[in-house]
This record gives structure tokens, C-alpha cells and sequence, in this order.
């Protein structure tokens, strides 16, 4: 860590400023220029870095050196992680093709969804029972119903489930109907939510908040990998911009970004990111190019009737038709898109 | 709501969108021109705005026309709102001075501060005991310790108190120790935490998200009261931007934006918008001269070791000036401090 | 147009709106509704859109529903514009690889990096001569000589040449040495500049503005195309957010957002999006993915000596590495990379 | 000057950087941790920054200590600086009240606005000749014809004027007819223009650009001061973010921010901030509460029939509203309105 002292600091506020970083065990190196003294720290950063040291009169700037997070970090495990949920792998080269609708709204649609989005070669299957609608009047989702049936079409065709959890007093439930949690982009910042997700031992799909950078998404994520949690997967689905054609703003430098600063893998919902569908396609295949590992898309065989998020969702056909394209690009990038066992068996009502 | 129609939209889609119109209810006027064809729709716009209708194949835009709340919008209550909370008013012309550390940090402390900021003007004490820091290794609050402390020193001082809640199990506690409830920046679309607090009857502090828009601030506000609560005062506290010399920017266009679209008291916490002692004062200034009903600021004793936000906190003669300054601005704008009552009593241990 | 008028319009207020109308010669068609009065408005809304309707006491609010550019939309020109530089073919399945340093600061360097990324695959040459620097302090470019240099580096090795001007009185001088012009992102609404250069008849590459809605800059190509020149060649080179980590945010979506409204090609430049070498390349890739026709890339055989943009250029055997992968998926993309013709001659001092 | 190496930076590197910076004859201080070595520089910073460092292989980070800028900065020039501009005072107490139409249109239309915002108690007369329309379709102004206009209303009324120059080759014209130029925020990096503008001796107003910050907006003020001219007004006038409500966000943390930082005087355009009437009032106390230095806004007679954005015009009679609140605030802030000397003549035709 440096500290920067204000130009013709008295010798009282140096002699304050070092006392200070030797009261915390620390060893201050001092350099004094014409126009400004500087304060190089050695010694453990972390401990630094929760200290108000900006605070201290005649502080100009303190600049921290190391990264605020660690069990995250690329120095903290060099190598690629690679996650697997019920047989499918994440990461380390394999992409996780996670589609399905945005809510869940009854059993023969979601079925018909997943059937459609299997064969086109998706390997985990999404649907929200608990939904964040900005407005309170919207559909808010079938509750442990919805999960109910996630767990059941997820079982009949021998796919891996993700759904949403939005409230710590929902997480004993929703661990029993699902392979792994997703976390939205409005809770990243819900550190209780964070915490007590980080104590149970379920992958966990977090979502890159609307104006989180990439330092404050790996904090959250640091949260629940301080819990004990160590599966978790990155999501970009865009950030908050002036441009308002799209419905948000596609960052996908996050992408190789993440893979130097972090080991965990890394996905893409060009879904909420453009909230059109005439755009998901190419974003998609950005997403891949970029090197991300997997993409997040939502399917609707009736996008014009449904509950949540209609306008962005694509149709079966166009999902069939883009998977193509992305398999072609996966070859030559050298991914594997893992394709899930078994053959799928009709469904029976839950 | 207007509907937009594709240039050459086809007679059929032209068709299919009227049908979707009526089945729900509504009656649609049709205006054909050279390049386009809009389609006017009269009746419950509230219903139509759920309504995917973006998604029907042939609509190019669809615009509201209404605004999406009611409950929160000055159409629906026409004259200003006005809160009291133990004696202090909010709105209307009476403004609300928050102030207090960032952190509950032990009682002879908050009681210190608290006794300054009393002696200075302010008439609400704030202090947090659950802190939702971007760090897992930061300080994260004394938790039920704090809240007795902060209960303690607001009674012995008779200031009504706010302090945040984070998470919906937090509430039946927080309430038993606080007068009005905070929402932080992070927490504002945390929906479930808002429909719980809006079954609360205690007043509520809400903050706006760091990318929220006005619209979706009022739409946060909504959950509160469509479940009853009806005592909600928002707070602007800076939006995320380009600009990197402070930690927020602060949007007080906000404030006479707010008061055209809602019957709502608006406060202004810059503190947590600039970050910077330096610029709070003329901010504060600010915010009071655009029309606010309230400033909330940090106070601490000993910003450079304060547990939280430390460098962002004026220091109790700082805040007596800008109080002296406040008060001469709040004349001319015809606004009124409202004053504690009663004498301090020496603070007993909680 | 559609006009909203606000709620409780007085018939007085309607009848000026209409008055107003067809004063202009349109033909407004009136929808009461319970809670507002609509107008709608036929005829050549480019009029109207220039006309101050929204200053009228009474009215809500305008909703445009044509774009206000014609020349520049795809509904003028449905197929794809093809344009060819010195027999570079850009846009129409042809990918333009523009590359070179930042600026041009003398020949044997430019000549060096010209011939690395000739071999490479590179197709076009770039290079400053005019740079526009943020500190007055810092380079700025070898105006005349730098252009010479250029103009014989190009002739060398049979590469089409591009470079930047920034004012309308070099506009003279610079053409007498480019292929193609460069209007940078700080010059996005110069429009004196862009008049200017609208009156020539060599194409011209115009960047994204750092706070350039895509309706910003297709607003911007129709002041070059309105004087005539039509071929105009768009940049998207990142856009100013509160990301951090990275110089600008790349908004790829843009790529795709701009071949449904213009039939113009659009290029991406990954140098100045990120500002970060090592996340270039899997921007550079991510955008051929999403269907652009083209990347521009600085290349510096001495990053750490360049006297501009140094941390942000690749070195040649990077960009040659690169440019192998890109093939490959151009290949798969359906693309075609033309190559200089002939053979390169050593360069002669100018 | 700071430069954090990489974490197990080798002998090398850490020889090679030293070499680099004593070349330049600056003086390396050397800290090496356990985790980084951190090398700090003695000597003119200026030098330094505008080299290349960060791309020295083994470099990590380069934290600038110094402030890029020198002429603009309060180190350089302690104290306020206070311009007069034919006897009106801006800076150091004395608040420039700036008002008039956004284009010159006519000689009767301005006289006839002129003299009410003079009577109100503007005292500098402000109007468009040359206009940066975003539409090449929309009015670009009377040109010479406009500014022969403005003279003659200013010096019938005795006010000085104001008038935005958009080339270099407009300035000699320009120069003759008006007493302060003004820089749009498109053009504040406009450096050709900038550079001209700063060999001239006449006062300069420069607007904020949309997407700069604080630092880029005094960089830009360095070129015009590095050129001789030395009076130079800033202005803030939004800056653009992702809500959508307001036409910008008034940022205006940038004044106590800039008063901090440079000598300059700094105004306020609450015009162009928001877009909409029913907040400029409100934004114009703030802007003056805030410590601010004169407040620039646009009036128009008929807002509805204005050239060139009347929906952001304010009528003679609320701006002399406004003003009767502006002089009791600016009473309580201890600032000064100037008034224009003489008693108006009746215009005669230019």
C-alpha cells in the first residue's frame, strides 16, 4: 500500500501517519520528494486495507497494491477451475449451454421448452419459481410449485437444473429441488443472501450486477468462497449505460479480464444483456469467441404470452438454428459443449 | 399505450395484435399513415403493461403512456405527504436532519457524537448495527448489541432513531429497537425485503440504487405501500457514472423530479455521494436549495478510526458549521428545523 | 408522431395543438381516452421533428416513431453497402484489417511495424499524423512530414493508407496523402468537420463518441452523407462507463444493432476500447463474431518507447498470432480477408 | 510518480525500469515486499507521465502523483481568479447571470428577450449564430448575420455577449463581434479549436463535454492557458448517464470539486442539465448554493416556436421569477450580482 501525503506536510503529520502504521505491526518506508512524501507499506495488506487511513489529516491518496479479494484471485489458485454439476462440466474448456424461460409456468410448457432446447444441444435447463419484477403488479412466480416442476422435467430428460433464489429464508427450500442456484444481477450486492448461500455446499451461478464492477462482482463472490462454498460461476448480463437501444450494455471484456484475475469460470446471458431477440445470436457468438465459458439464453414457445421477460426470450427453432452456429464456433476455439446422458422419457405431471 | 406496427405490417398482424387487445378487455383505435400503422389503446393501461406485447411478431414499439405506479404518484394523492416520526416531521416544508456515525461502534462513542449533532440541530440520530460492506473482511456491524446501544442513546437524548435492515429476518428485531427503518443503495430492488417491510407500520428511509432510475425508485417504493405501508421518505445518495474523483455522482435533479411525480418526502445524503468531507458542506447547501426535505450526513469523532466509511465522515465541528449555514438557507426557503424535545440525560450502559 | 397530451387537457389546449399542426400541412388524428387525450400525426415527420412541439404548454410528451436519419437507414438502401479502397473490398462478407501504430513517428519504424502486419494479413495501413492528445503537453504528431511518410510506407507495400483529421483546414492538405479518412471519437459531433468532409469523395471512417448513442452516430454519418459523400465506414472503438478496469467498455451489440437499422459496414477497434494488450485479442475475436467488417488494431515494435498509446499496442508477433486465429474464424464465419496485391519494395526515404 | 511491479518480477526487469527512468535524469526510489517491489520517482513527474511506462514488460501499475495539469491548478495560482468582461465581474464573489435565446433568430425576437432578462437581472447576454445540431436537418443559425445581431442588442442594452464558436476558421469572425467566446461541450476536445481559441486574448467560456471528467475537462482548459490566454470561465452542464428522465445529470459536486482544484471561476447551466423547465429552477438555487460562480440560462418569448431547443426554454416571466429567488440566495451566500451599466436604448436595425 501507498500513502500519498498532502504537499508541505509538517513533520507532525508524518510522524502521526507512521505511528499509526507501526501501531498495526506494519513497516513504513518513507520517501520525501520536493513536492510530495510517500509512504510505502510492507506487510500484511489485507489488514491495511479495512483501515481509514484516507481519514487521517494531511493524507492525500492511498493506493492500494494488492487485490482486496483472495480465495477468488489467480494467485490464490493458478489453474483453471472446473465445476461439475450432475455430469456436466464448467469450465477447463467446457461450455455449459444453460436455457430454458424466464419463469416457470406450468408443467407441459416448460416441458415442451426443454425438450426443444436439449435436442438443439443445451445441457442445463433454467426456469425462475421466484421472480425480481420491478413492478408489484407483475407475475411473481409459482413459488415451490415452480420448483416442483423444475425438478421433474429436469429428471425426466436427464438435465441439470439452475433456478433463482432471491431471500435467505428461501434457500432450505429451493435446495431441494435444485443442481444449482442462480443469484441475480439486483442481489449481488445481498451479502446476507451471499453468506448463507455460502454455507451450503451447491453450485452457485452468480449474476454481475447492473453497476458492479469487476473488483466489486469478485467482493461478492469472495463472500461466499469465505463461507466455504467453493463452486461458484461468474455471469455477464450486462451493466447500466446511457445507451438506451439495448436494454442494457454487453461488457464482454469481463470476459478475458475475469480469466486473469480469477480461476473460477466465467458465462454470458446476451439475453438480458440486449433484451433483443434480433441481437442475442450475434452477442451469443461474441460471447464465445471472447473465450467465456458457457451462455445463458431464455427460450419461449410463445414469447407474445408469457408471464416474464417475453419481448427478449427466442423461440425454440431460433435457438435450434443458433446452437448450430455456436457448435461450429466452439470446434474451432477447441470447447466441448457437454450433451446430457440418458435418453429423455415423457413427462409425468408432478 | 400506443403500439407501433412494422412498416408494411401484413393485414393478418394487423389483425392478430387487435385480437390480443380485445381479449383482454380493451378497446383499440387504429390509425393508418403511409409509413406506419399505430394502434391507440383505451382502458386499464395497468393490465396492458404486464402484457408481453412487445413480443407479437409485427410490433416494432410499444409505449406507455401512464406511469407504471399509482400508489406512489401525486395523481393518486395530490397534496404533499408529511411523516412524523417521534415528534419530528418530515415533509411539507419541515426537514429532517440525519446524522450520526456510519457504524455503531459502543455506546460512550455514539453517545458523543450523538450529543453533538443534537447541540448542532440535527433531529433524527442514524448509526448502523448490520453493515452491508463490500468486503467479507470488513467490520459488519455489532448486530443486537448495536441496536440496544443506538436505542439507548436516542431515548436518553429523546432523538427518534434509523438504522438499516438488510435482511427480512432482521425485521421483527430491528423493530423493536428502531423508529424508522433504513434501506440501503444495494437493497433497493431486494423485493422480498421490501414486501416484508411494507408489512410493517414503521416508517420507512429508502435509497436509491446506485443505477437506479427515478422510475425505478418509485417502482420500489410501490411494493412498500401496496402492502401497506404507506410512511415511505426516499433518499438520493449519488448514482454510479464515469466521473472517478468522487465515489458517487449525486443527482439532485432528482429532488424536483420526485416532487412533480410523487407526494413522497425526498432527503439527500451526501456523504455517501461524494465520499469526500470536502465537497459535503456545498452539497448539503445544495441539496437544500433544490427543494429536499432532509439532509442525512456521517459524523464521527475520530473519522480515521472509524470502523466504517471513516473517511467520509465530517467531524462534529464541521457539522455544527454547515448546521449554522443550514439553518440561515432554510429561512430564506421558507423551510423549518423541527427541534428535539426535552434535555439530554446522561447516558447510563444499555 | 404521436402527441400526449397531459391529463385534463382543456378543449382550449387541444385546439392549439391541432391549430399548430396543421399549420404545418400534416393532418393530426385525435384519440380521447379516460386519463389522456392522444394525437397522432400523418405526413413527413421530418418536419414535425425539428418543430419545438414538446415546449407547448399542454403536452406530455412527443413520441417520434420515424428515425430521424434517412440516408444512413437500411429502410433507404436495403442491401449492404460494399466499399473498396484501393481494392481492399469492405463491408459484404469483406473484412477490412486495419493496422499500425498510433502515430506515425518516423519511416523506418513505420515501415518495420507496415511490413509485420502486411504479413500478417493486414490490409490496410494506419498511422497519425495529427494526433489529438488529451494533455497539450504531449505529442502531437508530425503533421505534413507524418503524412508523407505514410503516403510512401503505403506505396511501398501496395496498402491502402488511413489517418486522422481533426480540423477542416487539413482537411485539403491530408487528402492530397490518404486513402481514407479518420474522424476520431472526439470529433463524433464536430459538424463543421463533418460538413466538411461530406463534401469530398474519399470514404471515411467515423468513431463512435465516447458518449455516442447508436442514433448519435448514425446521426452523425448523415451530416457526411447529406453532402454527398457517401461512403462513410462506422467504428465502434468502446464507450465511457463507470468500469474501471478497462479504458472504455466495448458495446459489441452495437455491431449488430447497426446492420438492422444502417446498410452501412461497421468495424470494431479493440486498441482503444480496452486500452489492455492482453485483452485485445479475444475482443478482436469476439468481434468478428458478431458479424462486423473489421478490426482495427495498434501495432508498436516498442510499446514502452511509442510516443503515443504505447500500453495499449500489440507487438507485431502478437498480432501475428492473432491474425491466424481471426482467419480461422472468419473462415467459419463466412468472411473474406482480401490481401495486397503485389509484392513490397524497400523503402525509399521520402 | 509510483511504478508497482509484478508480483516475481526478475533482476532484470526491475534493473531494466531503473534504467529507463534514469535515462530520462529522474531519480528511482526502490521498495521491495514480500509480494511486489514498488519504485518511486523523484523529479519532474511531467516529464514522466507522458512516457510510456506502462508498457514496459514487468510493469504492473503506474500511479501518477502529480496532477497532469499545472497552469489551471490552485498550487500554481493560490488564489481565485476574477475575470471582467466589459464590467462585469465573474469570479471572487461576483456571480455571472447569463440569459438569453438558445439561437439568435431574429433582431426584434432577441431585443425583445434581452431586455426582459436584463430587467429581471441577468447581466450577460447570451444566443447562438453557429449551432452543433445533432440533425444535419435542423436549423444551423444565421451565421454572421446572427452575430451582427447580438452586437447590436448588447450594445443598445449596454450587456455584454456571448456567442459559441464551433471551427477555428469561425474565430476571426467571431472575435469581432463578440466579448466572450463560449466552447460547446461536443467541442471541449476539439485541441485544434482549443488552440486558436488560446491565442486570442478574449474571455472564454468552456462547457463540460458530456462523458469527461473533471480531470479531462482542466486538461482541456490547459491547452487554451498553455496558449497565452488566461480567462477561461468553466461550465457544468451535465454529463450523460444511464437515466433517462432528465436530458443530462447535473453533476454539480464538479463545483466545490474544481474550486479545490484550479482558480477558475466556475458556472452553471441548469439549461442543457435537464432538459425540462420544471426543474431549472430548482437546479439553478442548487447550482448557487453549491458555491458556484454564475448561472447560465436559456429564455425564450415563445418557446413553442423557437429554432433551436425551445422545449428547454424557460418564459421571461419564470426566469424573473428565478431571479428574485437568486438574488436572496446569492444575499445569503455573500455573493454579488453585477448590473449592467446605462439604461437601454430602442434597437435600431442592424
Amino acid at each position: 500500500m501507498i500513502i500519498v501525503l498532502k504537499p508541505h506536510s509538517s513533520p507532525e503529520v508524518v510522524a502521526h501517519v507512521l505511528e499509526r502504521i507501526e501501531a498495526l505491526g506494519l513497516t513504513p518506508h518513507l520517501s520525501q520528494g520536493v513536492s510530495r512524501t510517500i509512504i510505502g507499506v510492507i506487510g500484511d495488506e489485507q489488514k491495511l486495507q479495512v483501515e481509514p487511513l484516507q481519514a487521517i489529516a494531511g493524507v492525500e491518496q492511498v493506493v492500494p497494491i494488492l487485490k482486496p479479494y483472495k480465495l477468488a484471485s489467480r494467485e490464490f489458485h493458478p489453474e483453471d477451475s472446473v465445476f461439475e454439476v450432475k455430469g456436466i462440466k464448467i469450465g477447463g474448456g467446457h461450455l455449459a449451454m444453460i436455457a430454458g424461460p424466464c419463469a416457470i409456468e406450468g408443467e407441459a410448457l416448460l416441458y415442451e421448452v426443454a425438450v426443444r432446447v436439449r435436442d438443439a444441444g443445451a445441457n442445463i435447463l433454467r426456469g425462475g419459481a421466484f421472480k425480481p419484477r420491478t413492478s408489484p403488479y407483475s407475475f411473481q412466480g409459482l413459488g415451490e410449485d415452480g420448483l416442483k416442476i423444475l425438478r421433474n422435467v429436469g429428471d425426466q430428460l436427464h438435465m441439470p437444473v439452475v433456478t433463482e433464489v432471491m431471500d435467505p429464508r428461501q434457500i432450505e427450500l429451493v435446495s431441494r429441488y435444485t443442481d444449482m442456484f442462480q443469484i441475480g444481477a439486483r442481489n449481488m450486492q445481498n451479502f446476507d443472501l451471499l453468506k448463507e448461500i455460502g454455507k451450503t455446499r451447491i453450485p452457485v451461478l452468480i449474476k454481475r450486477g447492473m453497476s458492479a464492477t469487476v473488483k466489486d462482482l469478485l467482493m461478492s463472490v469472495e463472500y461466499i468462497l469465505s463461507q466455504g462454498n467453493r463452486e461458484v460461476i461468474l455471469c455477464e448480463r450486462g451493466i447500466r449505460t446511457f445507451e438506451d437501444s439495448t436494454r442494457n450494455t454487453l461488457d464482454l471484456s469481463i470476459v478475458p479480464n475475469v480469466k486473469g484475475l480469477s480461476h473460477l469460470p466465467i458465462i454470458v446471458d446476451p439475453s438480458h444483456a440486449t433484451g433483443r431477440p434480433d441481437l442475442i445470436p450475434a452477442m451469443a457468438m461474441a460471447a464465445v469467441a471472447s473465450g467465456c465459458d458457457g451462455v445463458h439464453i431464455e427460450v419461449h414457445s410463445c414469447p407474445e404470452k408469457a408471464l416474464s421477460d417475453g419481448p427478449q426470450a427466442l423461440v425454440p427453432d431460433q435457438y435450434a438454428r443458433l446452437m448450430d452456429e455456436l457448435r461450429r464456433l466452439a470446434e474451432v476455439m477447441g470447447k466441448t459443449i457437454d450433451v446430457c446422458e440418458g435418453e429423455p422419457v415423457s413427462c409425468a405431471p408432478c
